[in-house]
């Protein structure tokens, strides 16, 4: 194993530091390195808090900000955090207005937001992600797994937020946006979790895993590799079968890099991925390319495609100031 | 060769489709994909033209935008672009204020350039990029390289270039960057260009190359790998050496991704070259962190400290308006 770390127990405790100094206009770190929390709260506001295992970066603490999230709780290195680093997370950014959780659909991570949700004094709701249209169940989930369309809740429940809604419509457009919302990955090798120092799947020189899940976890099936162009066809294909779209829909499309496929590649997929959806009629209205929800130094990707309504997409365009994520301020 | 791709010899025409539809509120490509421009010009700015081999995206195409470039002429993979890529990028994007043009120092893209510059019947000068200190001359080189100190250029000259300075303010400019610029690379992978089909180099499981350069070209010394802070101490220290800075002095850290490594690795980079900086009396006045000046897939990171002056400083916060970089807009 080659890594840019130190020891295997102190990689996400110096991570967290780095990120919090080169951040430091934007986030600052609570106690104990719990959560990563918006510096400046606006009074009022709904808070908004995520989380989930680390090696996923930019996601969550890479979308806290204006505009986004107020705080992120990072687990260990594809772990849950715990529901005292959530209820910490609570406490301090809370202004009054209610908190709304946003997790992701993984087992660990349901169980302690809830225990979390439980415990905390505050009104209180939550979100749950299963964009991930690859499989039913799975290694770490009951039902579908929540995978990259998470940043898009995170955005338009985060833009929405921003500008005073209350957690009864927040939750509403949270779940109106997952629902909207699918996604389906490709991996073509397997990450390294540190602890474990081997990787975590073996996977042959000229074989994918289609559906591949964010921790490496198995999707649909083993194949052999084949083009951008097939890979973005079935993709998109399974994506657009679960949405069922008309026609004319204007959508949001995320091509999304699992941390070891370069940018150039994630372009070659946004043009197979464009061209597919123009060949069905539906208008890619917005669009984003990057590594955004990684899978450590995974190479392959995600497509997401959400149909987003003009309410959606007017929060999507709206003031964005995170560590990973900016524009209009 | 596993890659998302459908044809070694489509890989970038590709891949600048999916970048230009990405990205059509800020470019466009030129006739023949021999450039990336601005969509909207600003009349009577000087025109800022950068370029050079494919596969360090976002550099630079990433990097045309309000702020930043007019235009960025891409070459094939590695390769330099020629020079009537450049002079039809010069045609297009000057507004009669002249023409700087932002090079990389290797020996390809310099003739070429050159060539370019003497062809063109437009007032225009040139600013040559040599950050790397690892190496004098190397595999393309005569001299030191152009690496991710390039970005710092092209932003602080760009940023300058919005506000209405002439072109022998911003080639002086531009020089005085790159003189208090340093960057020096590690790799742990080798990169593979597609139409080569095979690692540009072997490299055993416990061994970095030390010095590399953004094409996977060799560095000072194969050596066993070790530790993120041994790593950073012995990239920091040959920065420093380079600048000879004052204590107290303000510096720029950029920890520079090169395609293969996560950002949880990037951000203890970040965490190691501060604490290293702080404890030699430089203090990070601004920060960036992410893959910015890739080699494709390759798994390693560069560090670049850039020695501003105020001025400097205060054009590093300008609005920017990019594909991959943006802020304050």
């Amino acid at each position: 194993m080659k890594k840019l770390i130190n020891h295997v127990d102190t990689v996400l405790a110096e991570s967290l530091d780095g990120f919090a100094a080169a951040h430091a206009d934007i986030v600052t770190l609570g106690p104990a390195r719990h959560f990563v929390r918006r510096r400046t709260l606006k009074p009022g506001k709904v808070a908004l808090i995520s989380g989930g295992g680390s090696g996923h970066e930019p996601l969550h603490a890479g979308f806290v900000g204006h505009g986004m999230l107020d705080a992120a709780c990072p687990g260990q290195i594809f772990t849950s955090p715990t529901p005292d680093q959530m209820l910490a997370a609570a406490e301090a950014v809370h202004t009054g207005a209610g908190v709304l959780f946003i997790v992701k659909n993984y087992s660990g991570d349901m169980m302690n937001f809830q225990m979390a949700a439980e415990m905390l004094d505050k009104e209180n709701a939550t979100v749950v992600i299963n964009d991930d249209v690859a499989v039913e169940n799975s290694t770490y989930t009951t039902g579908r797994r929540g995978v990259a369309g998470t940043l898009l809740v995170e955005r338009i429940v985060g833009a929405a937020a921003e500008l005073g809604q209350g957690l009864a419509e927040l939750k509403a457009v949270g779940d109106a946006v997952n629902r909207c919302t699918a996604s389906m990955g490709v991996a073509l090798s397997s990450c390294t979790v540190p602890a474990a120092g081997q990787p975590t799947f073996q996977i042959a020189a000229d074989e994918m895993e289609m559906g591949v899940g964010i921790h490496g976890e198995p999707g649909r099936r083993r194949v052999k590799m084949t083009s951008a162009q097939d890979i973005a066809a079935e993709m998109i294909g399974n994506v657009l079968k679960d949405l069922s779209l008309k026609r004319g829909q204007e959508v949001i499309l995320l091509v999304n890099g699992f941390g070891g496929t370069p940018l150039m590649e994630l372009y070659v997929m946004v043009n197979a991925a464009r061209l597919l959806l123009e060949s069905s009629g539906i208008r890619v209205a917005r669009y984003l390319a990057g590594s955004y929800v990684t899978s450590l130094e995974m190479a392959g990707c995600s497509v997401t495609v959400c149909a987003a309504d003009a309410s959606m997409l007017s929060m999507w365009d709206a003031p964005l100031h995170t560590p990973a994520l900016r524009w209009g301020m």
